[in-house]
């Protein structure tokens, strides 16, 4: 068993959990540990039923342990930078789910870290695993729509997340739209140069009491001259919409949302079939799936991730840029956006 | 004005006045004259809006005028054959709609008519012009899906017609499954062997009464082994439901229902859009249009007619097979049919 | 005949030679007379077959003539205001194609001639009367989405237009987008406070010799918060691509693409079907007969027309404001355009 | 762990392996032996990676091992009966993979060793877990169309199996249509009367050699005047389609194939998008991992099965109807094909 690629999961909640379950699928991983500073009772027997020797909730203990060779960062954002730091210092690869924090500059510090002990850094952007997407980037990249000149993704969730979750989350566009920055520059593999963003509360209240909004469009021009629009919303009553499309000179490629069946009833009212797959743990259950084999592959065969910290970086300054100009009511490029905020902190 | 067709209707039923409407549309044609026993001065002022100066209650005037090129036999089928004779001896083209009559052996009468008249002769097999079958034709003969092995049609009408209409129908084989006959020689270029259908009354006990069923799926196999299979009802609630598909060596096309428009309405109780186009006046107005146009067009070209009395009896042969196979209970070759029609009228 | 309405068309180009067919086909309307400054004995012979008594190369004649009811002005964008104060004094009514002018001023001096003449004003919105735009409309008014939050359209042509079409159509804007500013107050009932506009040259470095562009992605704020997003191509290599999405509190709606048969292949290849209607003759073929079905209409009736002057202002007013955006590289209201021109023509 | 069910597996094929790996994902059941008479060193590795504990090559060890709570059976068809015999009489519950066997007398005598055991029995037609038929069978029973008037099923493979697989097969009817007899039966709730079976070689005339045939249509008439049609080939070039619709009063309701993903592509040829899901593992991967997760959950719960003996022996008599059919080239009654059966074997 000395083979496996030996993992300890940071941060027991819902998404680490997931982690844990589809790496104890994979035949080359091994779940060693788990740690979280509310590990209790049921997370012990939770861990056993599993087979995962280690619970505890001294995060260090997992850095300190040898027999560790990566980590899955699963904690709250504002504990990513240290952690990430903490496990380059220790050698270890690092999985980090997204974003990597709310404040570049401390982004970029945990990157440097990463950099300086060489080890690996893959950001969880889980959506460049879904078959859609993923066939998406492929059609692309093969030519099958010549260069691409727009880009338009749209991405709403069924429900808005709870008050305590909106508190804390950064902002639509840092917590939301950062995935469709990402799947902007994954299926184009163009650059972003500036950003405008046009939000509004149209769903709760509740957003604009934490100087957020619950719908956006933001219009992205690339460096190359191509353009990116992508709508967001908090609440679409149908459930998760999740939908990409490349536009470009020899054509355009879509892909549509995934449906939990393929029946389709006509009767005297019209034709009607059943809603999208609900939320993300439905739609993207596979990605997720695929994301961890994948992380756990590039160790084993110690090749680059196919998503790393630069792309979590860029996505965050596309975010920021997003940020500021919804709050300055004009486009900013991305260059300015690290300026403001460095200027807004100073 | 000289060198436009000029036509005559015969009957000035629905049928008859919608291929009047469409000729009057043509730049080549002339709506001269309509006969119908029954014609009144509504009738009159209907011609009249329309500029057709004749309107006459006797069909042998029509014949009679030498000015008339061509003839749309639109009265009851019980008509047709003694018509197809009238106007063959006249010398005029004729357009008939299908079936050229209940009885294999007057149809046989009437084709030989036509044929020693050297006058044309177009059965109104009007699908054959509806966009979505002439392009599945096209696909086939291109060898877009190899050699034909299974074709399958589907045909259901919204409601089921009159008792009245159905006492006189011919029943559902000649009446209606009578145009899925003719569309399975038409997308597959095969000729049919031997027919087993099978038929119920499910929709209303009504079509009992009169020998005839309301739901049937009939079974072809064609002489190259190629099979085929089509359903009929008289009632699908949802509308007119007019589906195709050959199947072969090289794949598969298929042919899915008109609607009256794309939207798509997403909510929370699921994915709906409007019925298909509800009948035949919308489903097939284009295709009619196009049926009387090539029909003109080969008569002022002087060329043969696309779907000529040969297919009008064809498929009365498959249909007249049906209708045996369904009241013996076993398939019942083509050939079969004829004697077995020959003996049970001696 | 005394009841049709008897109409002129003003320019004998293409959509004024459409609108003139579709308008032949109606009962209630007749088309007397057509002008065209370069009326020659082509035009005379189409006239002619027709059965338009008039033809004449002086607009001025066909604005005399007291048995006139109405024009259609067809004729270049830069004759249209005169055109239409012109026949507002003769007391006719008019339908004029998109945009009025291309001069705000100049088409709200238009606007109040009609006004003070009392003579109906259509504008040539054509896409209003299509069948999937219209439906979108109908549920939406109906309540079944909610409130609309986000309104999405796409709108690319086939190929570019002619350098020298480009050079006077006054930008994508004015000539290509205003039909989509339109489209997203019809199928949304919300108007537009703020545009902002993002092109760039993609397609042919022809645009840029006139300060045009080739692709573009408008965001438009609505006055109630709503949000639209519209994005234009001047080449979709598949053809035609016109959709429409509007998504609100209470589901989505979106219009797909229609196709000219419905026929699908599967082979060893994948899945293929034909592409798109390839222009607007072909997809808003109906939509043009009814657009002037309902003008004659609305006139033997003595009804408002649908989409009158001040929608061909709103449209043009967000067509100027995306001009100064895309100029500017900043949002502009719809307030500050008017102030813009004013002030760049003073 | 005693509150486990302990499963064997008799028989390590492809099937076999599938069902283990889907059992060990299952949090109530253990793989306690896998059995074949050719049990090699390559199937214990394979066994001890999985944790499975015994590997033997005699079949009785695991009928015997009072440990063992439920079998699998997963070998060839032949020897199914026997094993269904020892099974129940050891008093162990039974998956048996379909057809139970090729002789319906034999099948008869299984069922009635089962039921004189007590033990349950559930038949693999893994179809009927299948997401999108299970959808279907839903609607229907909720009255979504209605009362069932028709039926049609397409099912067929992208290659044909080897000659050696022909020989063995029991023919297309009882090897491969059995699973559409059983999902006429599944999604309308009807019973077959009468079977009519036209069948061709048209893919490969291998078949012919072995008395079978490679394309199939057959109508089935249903004790209630239903009527089904299913048509088989055993070659469709783009992959497995598996296709359902139930046609009543009140609508239909039908399912498409399931595809690798929802890119679809528009360029200047057309609209493309990839095969369906090529094969039965890819399509019913999740139904195969329901199919045993239900087994286990109705021997933990002691409630029945949901497709039991009953249900294999009505799909036999069907395929065997059909196979008769096919022969003699005449509609063959359920009830005179056990009567023919039993005469040819005598």
């Amino acid at each position: 068993m000395s083979d496996k690629v030996k993992v300890a999961i940071i941060g027991a909640g819902r998404i680490g959990k997931i982690h844990a379950d589809n790496l104890l699928r994979l035949p080359n991983a091994e779940v060693r540990a788990i740690s979280d500073p509310l590990a209790d009772g049921r997370l012990q027997e939770w861990a056993r039923a599993r087979g995962i020797g280690i619970v505890t909730q001294d995060g260090g203990e997992v850095m300190g342990d040898p027999d560790i060779d990566a980590v899955l960062i699963c904690s709250p954002t504002d504990t990513h930078v240290s952690l990430i730091k903490l496990a380059a210092a220790a050698g270890k690869h690092i999985f980090c789910e997204k974003p990597i924090s709310l404040d570049i500059m401390q982004t970029k510090e945990a990157l440097e870290a990463v950099q300086a002990a060489g080890v690996k850094l893959q950001i969880g952007f889980n959506r460049r695993f879904d078959h859609n997407f993923r066939r998406v980037r492929e059609i692309v990249q093969n030519g099958g729509i010549g260069v691409p000149h727009i880009v338009k993704i749209t991405s709403r969730d069924p429900n808005p997340p709870s008050e305590q979750y909106i508190r804390s989350s950064g902002g639509i566009f840092m917590d939301m739209m950062i995935h469709d920055f990402d799947m902007a520059r994954y299926v184009s593999d163009c650059e972003a140069e500036e950003v405008f963003a046009c939000g509004s509360v149209l769903v709760n209240p509740v957003f604009e009491r934490y100087g957020d909004v619950d719908t956006a469009v933001v219009t992205v021009r690339f460096t190359n001259g191509a353009l990116a629009v992508i709508d967001n919303s908090r609440q679409a009553v149908y459930g998760y919409d999740q939908r990409v499309e490349v536009f470009g000179s020899g054509g355009s490629v879509s892909a549509a949302n995934d449906y939990p069946n393929t029946a389709e009833v006509h009767n005297a009212e019209g034709v009607r079939r059943d809603k999208p797959l609900h939320f993300f743990l439905e739609r993207y259950n596979e990605a997720y799936i695929d994301e961890t084999r994948q992380f756990i592959q590039c160790i084993a065969e110690n090749r680059d991730v196919t998503v790393g910290g630069g792309d979590g970086l860029q996505a965050e300054l596309m975010a920021l840029a997003a940020k500021w100009s919804s709050r300055l009511g004009r486009p900013v490029k991305l260059s300015e956006a690290v300026e403001m905020s460095a200027a807004s902190c100073g």
